[in-house]
């Protein structure tokens, strides 16, 4: 029996290009049901989705994916493209789930899926790549890049604007326009486009402007002059677009919901024969009420309810997220010390800065999607006495690393980087697993670099931040924290100073961050199960290291382990080798952390961990086979 | 007897202000003479700063620093701001040498340098910064923004001047318009500012549009039209820059070699109470006439004969630059396959691209100073099966880390990545030095990353590079090669083998890149003087490292020494600890490289090696004292 979803008898874009175009507006609503019943169990990008269903259809309609090649900004709106090209069914319904679909486009995952991406920004770039690889093939598919409105508060978007002329002489740029990419967007190019989009006079003197001469009294000879001044001008009065300043051809603004003039206009783009940007107009969340209403907290949501829009709570007692226990620390401070500040990219409330936002606005500043920006900007505060913190997750700083070495740290400015997201992001996978900060900060001279082992030693850290001289970064898991109370008044920790938790005599174990808790548990089981007594140390900074203590250590332990949520190539385990070889010392060193690959997306950051040697079970067993082994060379070495 | 120079007794900005206007052509013309002297001998941006004389004359006029705020982007053009700011006389003759000025601003250097640089687009953000500080506390000061026309092909300053209008009401950009900011400017915007300068139409019309309209027939009916049509059309017709769209007052273009003209309109920024851009047209290299017609070889020169503009020759007989090496082999290759494609951010001629530029055109791109879109551009070439070599230089890889590793290495795209400039460049000081890349790089998964220890290997490793199915890293350093010969036919490497060039049972060096060299000699000295059997590896790959051979040796001898043109910290060293640790191997090891420190500008490779423990006396030291170190402990170890 065959289902009465049009959506289940969809296994491509062929099948979509077959309908006939009165049965779209019901493939479009059960792609809305679709994505809202399985967003709502699993989470993710909802809002985003939700806005692009018809110009997704559309695409479909016009082009053939993957001869054509769409390029989607940021790839968290590739739901309904994914829908649309063989990757419904079970595997769209365990989304961001292990075995199920990314929640991003993936180019292991499909052939239609001609760029993969989780940061923002790298679309038109990579198009333009491609458009210019088929001018240079002489073949002649369509390459479309579909970005956000924030896409362009992203300076390589504009670096590659910059380009598109130079490049290549076809190539379709979509600027889906929400007026809201994540955060409400801020800047000139937001307000440019607000105004594109709501000043009919424009929009219809664009096209009319002869028309509207020749109405008027001796409207033939004003059209004359209208030609003259057009010409001698060229195109600084008429093609005043800021795309058309760039060389793009601008169309727009189209209702992105109109399934009719969106594939009228893809039609009209595909036939340009210069690069053409289509300016489509979409609501963020259309079809779920609640996401309408907010949008930024359904850009990216937890699970919820579909009626209500209400997430699904916590399980009573849980501890609150590390990003709100920084954002209420860090507000705090503001409050005290009205020399600090919060910067944030575009993301005020996954970094925990909404409540500084609203309680000391004086000292809070959104600088869009512009992680390089907000890096600088915070250099040039820091000249002038402020004390700038920026809160940028530990995987979009990779974007400013630049700024972290050439700027903060040579000119050892004292700004403050808070990096939520260290370590895994499970259900997001490799675009946003924080997993490489440890190695690409610990290299660069005056940098400061620690983790806390709780939320409270997170509020310490930020404080101790925010009172030394030079620039200090702070990384800190996505998600709860253990549920320890917070002094009343933070502690000054001092710099480069470990802290021993429990100590031990045969195997000691230092640890950062969430990995504290797990040594924890990992030396009592291996002291239960071997009778070995294994201390366990809280590492704090990783620069500078607590070498005294380390040495020390290692003159008297036979085996020191690392445990990290970093990659351990040149990791926190890495600086304890060299401080160990430093030191002249050649204690045997077990490091436990992630391995030199791209961990995949899945369902827990526990499935991960198992899934790439790194469970409770496997820590237990590598350090008791290392310690076993320890033993059996030494009696070798005696024999 | 008092000098008969005027610049001899400008000791502060407040000696310039208090010369009569007369005597600045004069004061103007002793700078190009000063500037035209040093360079010639020290080498140096001389282009850059011949065109700014009377633009940075003014700005002294006009402002007063360090109460007032200059920040000069990428800071090449601060030799006129040194010699009117106390740092004349011999401090700016051993201009690029130790114990001389840098070759850029720093702020250690002086406090008239408010934000350092040495690489482009940053300056507009740190501005900003300033200005907003300045806004917070309340202040009156000024803050000039002073940026080339390329800054504007920088994604970051595309970023920062989205947020000029929401930061602050006051701020003063002065575009530096030379219409070639290093090589000849590319992109949409370098065509459109110089559509701005060259169309007097469209700058009359701007002030003139009423009375343009009031001398026709029937005129006034006309500008009562146009009124309302400019009220209803709000600014999208009138406040057509570029710049006015986002939301800077636009001042310009004004003759930048007429001081009158530029202290009038500097004078009229200052009053201004918005945000202003003053579009300032100068001629780079102006008062040497080889440096206006060459300016690209004059931008950053090295030592010239100012009469001709002949570059002083090499020494007879010095090797070819490594740059022109890989610009040779590449031009080859491309011959050779068409889909092999050479990618340069404004950098031709230093990356050694030229060649490729004039021989095979349709296979060279260069996109700007656009370091994240030329990433991202040669990673959509690659999906479509091209083999796109970015030749960037190794501190200027940094401004694309997140592209490297999210865009390039996850979706493990073939890119070749050639990093010039790796190690030291002595004259230019911590902004140019590349001694970061094997620590940011090694700790990315499906990265290759490799360095020649010649010429010749460096032809096979491009080679190697262009066969591998992802994406691989070449560094190399500045400068001379070792003259070794080049085959005819380039050798594929087997990926992670290294070369042994020397056996020996007691040390084992193993070496990257120019140390491979410096480690023979240091071997020699060490077998020569204590009797020791050194051995050499060329280890040729970072990564994959060769574990085998290393392990089977670390077996067998007792002490390992790696020597790296890096910083230890994160370098090849600990990639080799981590090799041995996780051979559960406790070989002891010497790790000689780049201590933790930005290291400043010097005269020489050798000269800043000696101040950082890093010549050949100290590593010949370094090495005997380890061995015999681990001697003693052998010894007490038996008693």
């Amino acid at each position: 029996m065959s289902s009465p979803r049009i959506l289940d008898r969809i296994g491509g874009p062929a099948d979509v290009k077959a309908l006939a175009p009165a049965q779209l507006p019901q493939l479009a609503q059960e792609i809305r049901d679709e994505i809202i019943a399985v967003t709502a169990r699993n989470g993710g990008h909802v809002g985003p989705n939700l806005g692009v269903v018809e110009l997704t259809v559309a695409l479909h309609r016009v082009f053939n994916t993957p001869d054509d090649q769409f390029v989607f900004d940021v790839a968290h709106q590739g739901y309904v493209h994914k829908l649309l090209t063989g990757r419904g069914g079970d595997f769209f319904r365990k989304l961001r789930k292990s075995e199920g679909a990314s929640g991003f486009l993936y180019r292991r995952e499909s052939p239609h899926d001609a760029f993969g991406a989780g940061h923002a920004g790298t679309a038109l770039s990579a198009a333009l790549g491609m458009a210019t690889a088929r001018d240079l093939r002489g073949t002649g598919e369509h390459v479309v890049a579909v970005c956000g409105d924030a896409a362009f508060t992203c300076g390589v978007t504009m670096e590659a604007l910059n380009n598109v002329v130079s490049s290549t002489k076809r190539l379709i740029v979509i600027l889906n326009d929400n007026e809201w990419s994540i955060a409400k967007n801020v800047g000139a190019i937001a307000k440019y486009l607000n105004r594109l989009s709501t000043n009919p006079t424009y929009n219809k003197l664009h096209q009319d402007v002869e028309k509207f001469f020749l109405g008027l009294p001796r409207g033939h000879e004003m059209n004359q002059l209208y030609l003259r001044w057009k010409r001698e001008t060229k195109d600084f009065f008429m093609d005043s677009s800021l795309f058309e300043k760039f060389g793009l051809r601008y169309v727009g603004p189209i209702d992105g919901h109109n399934l009719d003039e969106l594939v009228k206009n893809l039609e009209f783009a595909k036939q340009c024969d210069g690069p053409v940007l289509v300016h489509v107009l979409t609501k963020k969340g259309r079809g779920l009420e609640a996401a309408v209403a907010h949008p930024e907290k359904f850009h990216g949501a937890s699970p919820f309810d579909p009626a209500t829009g209400e997430n699904v709570k916590s399980a009573p007692g849980t501890p609150p997220n590390y990003q709100d226990v920084f954002g209420d620390a860090l507000t705090r401070f503001a409050q005290q010390n009205p020399k600090v500040l919060g910067i944030t990219g575009a993301m005020p409330s996954g970094t925990g800065l909404t409540r500084l936002s609203k309680e000391v606005p004086g000292q809070f500043f959104d600088v869009g999607i512009a992680e390089e920006h907000a890096v600088l900007f915070a250099a040039g505060l820091a000249t002038k006495g402020f004390r700038p913190v920026c809160a940028i997750y530990s995987t979009f700083l990779q974007r400013a690393y630049d700024m972290v070495i050439h700027d903060v740290c040579l000119q050892n400015l004292p700004v403050t980087f808070c990096m939520d997201r260290a370590g895994l992001s499970p259900n997001d996978g490799p675009t946003h697993h924080g997993l490489f900060d440890l190695s690409y900060l610990r290299c660069v001279p005056n940098a400061v670099v620690m983790q806390p082992k709780d939320e409270d030693e997170l509020t310490d850290m930020l404080h101790t931040a925010l009172q030394h001289a030079g620039p200090a970064f702070i990384r800190y898991p996505r998600g709860a924290g253990t549920g320890v109370g917070i002094k009343p008044q933070p502690a000054a920790l001092p710099l480069g100073h470990a802290e021993v938790l429990r100590e031990g005599s045969n195997v000691m174990i230092w640890a950062l961050g969430p990995m504290v808790q797990e040594a924890l548990k990992v030396a009592d089981r291996i002291a239960a199960e071997e009778g070995i007594s294994v201390g366990v140390v809280n590492a704090r900074f990783v620069k500078p290291l607590d070498r005294t203590l380390l040495l020390s250590q290692a003159a008297c332990i036979p085996l020191l382990v690392t445990m990290e949520d970093n990659v351990v190539a040149g990791g926190f385990g890495s600086a304890v080798l060299e401080a160990l070889q430093e030191g002249d010392c050649q204690t045997a060193v077990e490091r436990i952390g992630w391995p030199d690959k791209f961990v995949e997306h899945g369902s827990s950051v526990e499935i991960l961990r198992a899934s790439y040697g790194l469970s409770t079970d496997d820590i237990v067993r590598r350090i008791k086979e290392r310690y076993r082994h320890l033993g059996e060379a030494k009696v070798e070495a005696e024999v």
